[in-house]
């Protein structure tokens, strides 16, 4: 296990920026006394470490006898915080100069500055929480979309914790069976019925298999379903995605100052999030810069899973065969949507004649609209629906979002597997156990009984100072 | 007096974005029914209204049986809490996600959005703090430097207030000896003594002068000194200015983003902001668009307090006397600072020819400095500090910052003005009373026992939401 800092930690919890309020969190063993040394209660003097658990006091922080700010704040006592260490939340007036001044005074006070996630691994360290779970936390903060957000609570409330747990309990029982046998193997007495051990390795490894299939869901659910929209320039690809983006530019502009680098837009249906990559148009061209640019976009439609192909109606040539070409491969393991686009311009029949004949050997889903007066845009959000190709899910289903995780259920599986095989091959019970030891092993990696500095440094170095 | 709207309002009151936790702040009569609707606690289903004043309550929120959020719901009872209404603040996790849908949901059972600085225009309608104190709420959470945070520290703690209500007990006593006069009027007897009645005038002038006087400087430390650097391109501006920036340049890009439109480079030396603006170079050309800009920077200039000449000391040609001949007119009315760059490349003997022979009869501050090598740099900041014309200044010092105050001191002082003529001229005293009652009803539009809602209306849109 892990050796607990014993520092009084401080950070800013809150977004980082100018607000109405801003909340300073100090957690640590000497989290009151720092505290008492800066704040000065407008009722009762009285040290905050006599104030009762769960209450709020009002009350000025000084700096050198001049008033800081008017603040009030919250009282958390050990174990009862998020931490489970004694825990004081300063809120203050959301002034950049208030928030980095107070930090500084705590600093000065004795606190050292909280590392990105160290309040959340403080609450694994501490016992308030397993590995998966404290995961979960930056993956709340961090999901945008109703799926994602529910995958996230779920874990963070121990949905998945407990999965593993019966799992764990499952392979105990398997192990201790065998190790019985081993026991007493010098009698070559053969306790455990080998079918009916057979039969519960093949129970477990349903339920991995099934955990670790969900990782392609949960990884959609998480990070977004890649799009691509190619199509000649002037085919209206800006004016559909701004019609698309419509309602969720708000929330994503400020998604986009926060956690990416790179901008991509971000569409989210019916809560599930579409990640439309940005592309060079497509064309034939000698340029060789051009060519460049269309290189690069032909990278892009190989990280996508769907394919939106934009066409002109009022503008067919030479460009379409050419397209066509270049995209037709991918339509094999990518799904691809044909998008005919100004239909304002199209009379029934032309559409039907393009419904038919338009490379009707080429499997694509074909929808008719016009991006400009917002006509059919429904059809293609449906379509992307279904392009996405998810399962349905129940609410309480446990799906794995974490490539971490699935990397463990990946190594733990494979464990099983060699384990399986020597009970069909009547190996020695010793390998057999060794093998499930391991498969534990890999599980008790998610939970974080299993850890290391190097393991936590990589989860918790991800995420958010404050929390 | 205004009516207190009767609505439950709700707003996030942390800055923007995402961030390890966020708090959503409901206040109004309703504000604990509504959140008893969302809110379920972790330990007694007791309703929060039952709860005590200044606790705090773990549990979760949910939406339609799914759980949304684990929070901390904080209780404020009426009149206890910064509106005076019964509050309660949700302390959510950052995510984007959970602090729209808790919103949505608080919506959902009955609250209103709060409009912009709503909880501020309630506490000052409840009669928690006066409209100064306020109006100095916004100030402090703008605050970026020391000074500027002092200013509205003191403010919203009513150090202001306190100046005018001794103002206005001065006035009410000058008024009720006048009307005294009057109520005896037809007896011809003359209770005021006229003396000192006009040493009353004097003494209540002097005060209202130093206050409107004083909104010079707190105007400087609110919105800092403008201050452009003129000179060729090669001169070395930006690297000057770079330098300059060093420690300051995350604290300031953040507040770019938040409050301010136009992008200004800010610099921050001893609590005191400076504000640089950027210009053109200035230079002898035919080009009419580079005229243009030319023609721009001069407007620049007129703005400016302080002007920096920047000269390459190794590249004198003939555009220094066509600066020396634009700039020189401005350094009458504005500080003007000659800044000689690359002085590495100088030896002490020409150095001491430039100071001695460069455009003497120019009244300007000469700083020698290497702006690449970082060299006497600090003698630029101390000539800021200088010619920035501060005048010393006491921590308990009334100092006026806000030119809506500072424009109803000038209305009061010109009624107070009238009354003293009046007396002097021995004029009926019925207009004198009348004159006093008008400078009283001009202080009173300060602290806000004068308002309508157009003056709440213009000073609490200008707050940011949450606040």
């Amino acid at each position: 296990m892990m050796m607990i800092n014993e520092n009084t930690i401080c950070a800013i919890s809150t977004p980082s920026g100018i607000g109405g309020m801003a909340v300073i969190r100090v957690s640590g063993k000497d989290a009151f006394s720092v505290v008492d040394k800066i704040f000065t209660p407008s009722k009762k003097e009285i040290s905050l470490s006599a104030q009762k658990a769960y209450t709020l006091s009002h009350g000025k922080i000084c700096k050198r006898n001049e008033i800081l700010d008017d603040v009030i704040v919250g009282i958390f006592h050990s174990p009862n915080s998020f931490t489970g260490e004694n825990t004081v939340e300063i809120t203050c007036h959301g002034s950049l100069y208030i928030q980095q001044e107070i930090l500084k005074l705590l600093l000065e006070n004795g606190c050292t500055p909280a590392a990105p996630g160290e309040f959340t691994q403080r609450a694994f360290l501490n016992g308030k929480m397993d590995l998966s779970q404290a995961e979960a936390v930056a993956d709340l903060i961090a999901s945008a979309s109703s799926s994602s957000h529910r995958l996230a609570m779920n874990q963070m409330r121990g949905g998945f914790s407990n999965e593993l747990i019966q799992l764990r309990a499952k392979l105990l029982d398997f192990v201790s069976l065998i190790e019985l046998e081993l026991d007493f193997g010098e009698e070559n007495v053969e306790f455990a019925d080998r079918f009916k051990l057979l039969d519960l390795a093949n129970n477990i490894k349903t339920t991995i298999e099934k955990l670790i299939q969900s990782f392609g869901l949960g990884n959609a659910i998480k990070n977004g379903i890649p799009v691509v929209i190619v199509g000649e320039t002037n085919a209206g690809k800006s004016t559909l995605l701004n019609h698309l983006l419509n309602e969720d530019k708000a929330i994503v502009s400020e998604i986009h100052g926060t956690t990416r680098d790179i901008i991509e837009d971000i569409i989210n249906i019916n809560g599930i999030i579409f990640r439309f990559i940005d592309t060079a148009g497509i064309r034939d061209t000698g340029d060789e810069i051009e060519n460049l640019g269309i290189q690069r976009t032909f990278k892009k439609i190989e990280q996508a899973s769907i394919i939106i192909w934009m066409i002109d109606t009022t503008h067919f040539n030479k460009e379409i065969e050419y397209i066509a070409d270049k995209i037709v491969p991918y339509a094999k393991n990518k799904e691809l949507i044909i998008v005919f686009n100004k239909i304002d311009k199209l009379n029934s029949e032309e559409q039907s004649v393009l419904e038919d004949e338009f490379l009707p050997h080429i499997p694509a889903k074909r929808i008719f609209l016009s991006a400009k007066f917002r006509k059919n845009t429904e059809l293609l959000e449906k379509a992307l629906m279904e392009a996405a190709k998810l399962p349905e899910w129940n609410n309480n289903d446990i799906i794995v979002t974490n490539i971490r995780h699935y990397e463990a259920l990946s190594n733990a599986l494979t464990a099983l597997k060699r384990a399986e095989t020597g009970l069909n091959e009547n190996r020695s019970s010793d390998f057999v156990a060794q093998d499930i030891r391991e498969c534990i092993h890999y599980l008790g990696e998610i939970t974080g009984e299993i850890s290391t500095d190097e393991i936590l440094g990589n989860i918790f170095s991800k995420f958010c100072v404050g929390k």
